[in-house]
């Protein structure tokens, strides 16, 4: 690989993600923040080959690289409104984890749950994930901590996980779906539902107001409808979609 | 920016590095080993506004996404012999930090120093780089410890930072060649060459060998010549290349 006349660099998927999230909204807005999200790495061709990961399986996380794929038609600005800011406050886009990049390249530190191969697809099963379905992943490597992990760094406008602020309740259609998918195999679909809300996924500049206003939470073909009412958060409803993505895990 | 008709995804750098490696051979073998080398990333238009990087000063730690542009033409193969395995075992190319990768895209999380702007320039001073001068960066994002350190991930074969076990002596030439460094505004010169010396960049072939081979460490236009004898490394020499890079800092 050479960069081109242009001086850019061309890079190819090794992998795809399969995961709940077939809608942007709802996803956590970094890895490890809802640690019960499953996904899939499945690996493409020629890199659907057992050799190129040998020896991972001993290492508990791994950094999957990623391209923001379904940010990028939009662009890029030079600065954006972290929603950890509530979106007031203005920083540059790289003192921000924001999708729209110069680069639209994302990292995030999953854990590696077990490795799979079966009909001729290799696939990395991870926990904690951001990773919207059909994200392209373009490199997969083990998480180092003596490298990696810096727990006293410090600094910046985001230096915590973000504390649960609210109480989310499942309640008519919502629950009996829930109840009949985990009956059917999607087990601890209301834990997870619980844990994503619980994250704020609501656009930073409706945080403070707009109590009432109605969002949807798409996880798989399933529509969930909710509202905030004071510190509450209410799943009352559920739509089916009907195009139901084959291809999310 | 769209993947092109072949599915791939196209970067153009944002920055480049400038160090004191202006050779591979010598390079820390990961992010934050040798704590005292410090690099510039040089911001390239469009990014060189002092926008896109607003805020970033108040994080103690960054991420620099790069090209390993040193390895790219070489290509990649399934699987690789890491230095922490002393070169005997292979492991599979995802399953290491080998630069010879499908994508070559390298990630080092660096000690954030200062932000300089002066004549129409914006650079980032960092510290504890694993980065050879001229390498490509194509993304700059803030270390955020809540989703990024995780200090009890487990597993495989690199788990620890390895452990100096030479005594690096710095004589003859070598040594009349720092004083005058240091002298003149290379200022710890001589540690930053024991520290790096300390993590032994030979070969894995050669770490448990081959005692008395010779080997070379460029830092700027310094060639520094060293050899192993036993437990000592012993810098005895210094040639001055022609080619002084400009760039390097």
């Amino acid at each position: 690989m050479k960069p081109d006349n242009s001086g850019a660099f061309s890079f190819q998927p090794v992998g795809i993600i399969r995961s709940c999230f077939t809608k942007k909204f709802g996803i956590p807005r970094q890895a490890g923040l809802v640690r019960e999200v499953s996904a899939v790495i499945e690996l493409l061709p020629p890199c659907n080959n057992e050799q190129v990961i040998r020896g991972l399986e001993g290492f508990s996380h791994i950094w999957v690289l990623f391209i923001f794929h379904d940010s990028m038609e939009e662009g890029w600005k030079n600065m954006v409104r972290p929603p950890r800011l509530g979106g007031k406050k203005r920083v540059g886009v790289f003192a921000s984890r924001s999708p729209f990049r110069p680069n639209p390249i994302g990292i995030s530190a999953v854990k590696l749950e077990r490795i799979e191969t079966s009909r001729g697809k290799l696939s990395l099963h991870i926990k904690g994930a951001d990773l919207m379905n059909g994200t392209p992943v373009v490199d997969i490597k083990p998480y180092l901590p003596y490298a990696d992990a810096i727990p006293d760094a410090t600094g910046g406008y985001a230096l915590e996980e973000p504390e649960p602020r609210f109480e989310v309740l499942i309640t008519g259609n919502a629950k009996s779906c829930c109840e009949e998918e985990e009956d059917s195999g999607h087990k601890g679909l209301s834990s997870l539902i619980v844990s994503i809300l619980n994250t704020d996924p609501r656009p930073a500049y409706y945080s403070a107001k707009h109590d009432g206003a109605s969002f949807g939470l798409t996880l798989w073909d399933m529509d969930f409808k909710w509202t905030v009412e004071g510190d509450k958060i209410i799943v009352s409803d559920v739509e089916k979609l009907k195009t139901k993505s084959q291809d999310s895990v």
